[in-house]
């Protein structure tokens, strides 16, 4: 299930509650637009902010509303003892597969980073992705120790933070983690603005927040680098260009992508648990102007 | 309440529970030592990783056991829905005080770091000391931020993550912040090895790790610089040098300070959430020899 574009959506919520109803149809969009997998409840989706109950809960609706895409479910927690958790509702939820970052406060050595992998992934009856995002989760994966872990058993993925922007660079630096990595372990490409070049570089996966709310952007580009295409990617991936720059100026996908989607009238704003402040004002405008001038939704 | 030495104990754990047992005597003997503050659930409480009920019960232990020497009540989240209960259930607990920190998931902007902090100081009955630490919460503290948030109602301390190891620099960085914040707001240090530099420059506390669990060792540093015997403070610490190497090896006092606790016999081994691991082996074996050397207990 690794493989293609994995749609990633909000989880919509305001400090009451999830908004159950926005959540299961922005999970629906997904489906109906043919992803390849449901990612929810990861960064994009707030795991980190949710009680172990309301996690379940998504989770529930997520697989409930998916159809037959696979879903993935986010299991982060500080504690092993809440991952192992976690994971326990994911897998009742019907979760076809878990995502897992090294979340940390206090930050992590290596060898607690893999007694904590070992220990989840031992208890697995499902496979899992390891997540890399050392930007939320403040840890800095060595290749060496990526290697490790997915020598694991029910490792599936490993999901990188990005690759670099020259096409050879990218080509390389995947090449040198698929060395390390057994053979059935994919490797998967996040922030969206690497999506095409990590898929050129032969990244399996694209693990996409543009695709859990422009699922059909988002698979122009990850079907014409699957055939081969590697122009017809990067040329669709420039066009978003101007997107994929206000994302940068705002530390990342989460509060443009939260203002998108109150826009398309897929979710109430705010939708963020405070203190996160989806885009508004100006950047709210040139926003709504973007998503119409490059026809994204 | 926020002058002197502030004492941070260890909340001792295992992956089933809390050992309330061995939380109590930490505080019991932090009260008996003289200390002026004690701040249970700070990041050496382990405040990030426990449930709220467990927070609660921690809160209710530290008060009832520390006599008539004011508590601190760390009341960090991700979620600014969740720091307002915990403030709630650490005033209903009888805190003197809230310690809060910009815990992040997500990176904060200043303006929601700022809101975040608005909403909860307006909340409060008790005062609250802000916590600046960037290692652990991701968030840089800029000094023009400090000074806003300074100005808001039951603001009464900044814990700053340390000072210029040279006297001079460590002067002019605590008067630049002072010249941004009220006059009844304190400045304290910690980062327990700029404890003597931080105080000698003009901090009104020092929030110790090492305080919360050699207080004797803390108190004698802190007394010194509180009579403006800077030398005797210098000294004092420098003294300690081994043990402020120790503590830098391992990324930090906590993993450090776990095994203190265990080979004195003030709690059991592990007492960390996994999964963090106190030292072990060769190191905790040259622990126990610096702590018989440097008479830290």
């Amino acid at each position: 299930m690794f493989t293609g574009l994995s749609a990633f959506p909000l989880t919509p919520m305001d400090e009451q509650d999830i908004d159950e109803t926005a959540f299961a149809g922005l999970v629906e969009r997904l489906a109906a637009a043919g992803v390849d997998s449901i990612g929810a409840l990861g960064s994009t989706g707030s795991y980190a902010y949710l009680s172990r109950g309301e996690r379940a809960r998504v989770a529930r609706i997520a697989v409930e509303h998916a159809g037959d895409v696979p879903v993935m479910i986010g299991i982060g927690a500080l504690r092993t003892r809440d991952v192992l958790l976690l994971a326990e509702d994911a897998q009742k939820a019907g979760a076809s597969a878990v995502l897992l970052a090294p979340v940390s406060y206090q930050k992590l050595a290596p060898e607690e980073v893999y007694a904590h992998y070992e220990a989840v992934a031992r208890s697995l009856s499902v496979p899992m992705c390891v997540y890399d995002n050392p930007g939320t989760a403040n840890f800095q994966f060595s290749d060496e120790l990526h290697g490790r872990i997915a020598q694991l058993p029910n490792i599936g993925s490993i999901k990188i933070p990005g690759v670099p922007s020259d096409a050879a660079e990218a080509t390389a630096r995947v090449q040198r983690l698929r060395a390390l990595i057994p053979a059935h372990v994919t490797i998967g490409v996040s922030g969206d603005w690497f999506g095409a070049t990590g898929m050129n570089a032969g990244c399996e996966a694209w693990y996409s927040v543009i695709g859990g709310l422009f699922p059909k952007t988002a698979l122009a580009i990850a079907r014409a680098a699957q055939r081969g295409d590697a122009a017809q990617a990067t040329r669709l991936s420039a066009r978003l260009q101007p997107y994929w720059d206000l994302i940068a100026c705002h530390g990342g996908s989460l509060r443009v992508t939260a203002a998108a989607a109150s826009l398309l009238s897929l979710a109430r704003s705010p939708c963020l648990p405070l203190p996160l402040k989806a885009i508004d004002g100006a950047d709210r405008a040139y926003l709504a102007r973007l998503i119409e001038e490059l026809e994204l939704a």
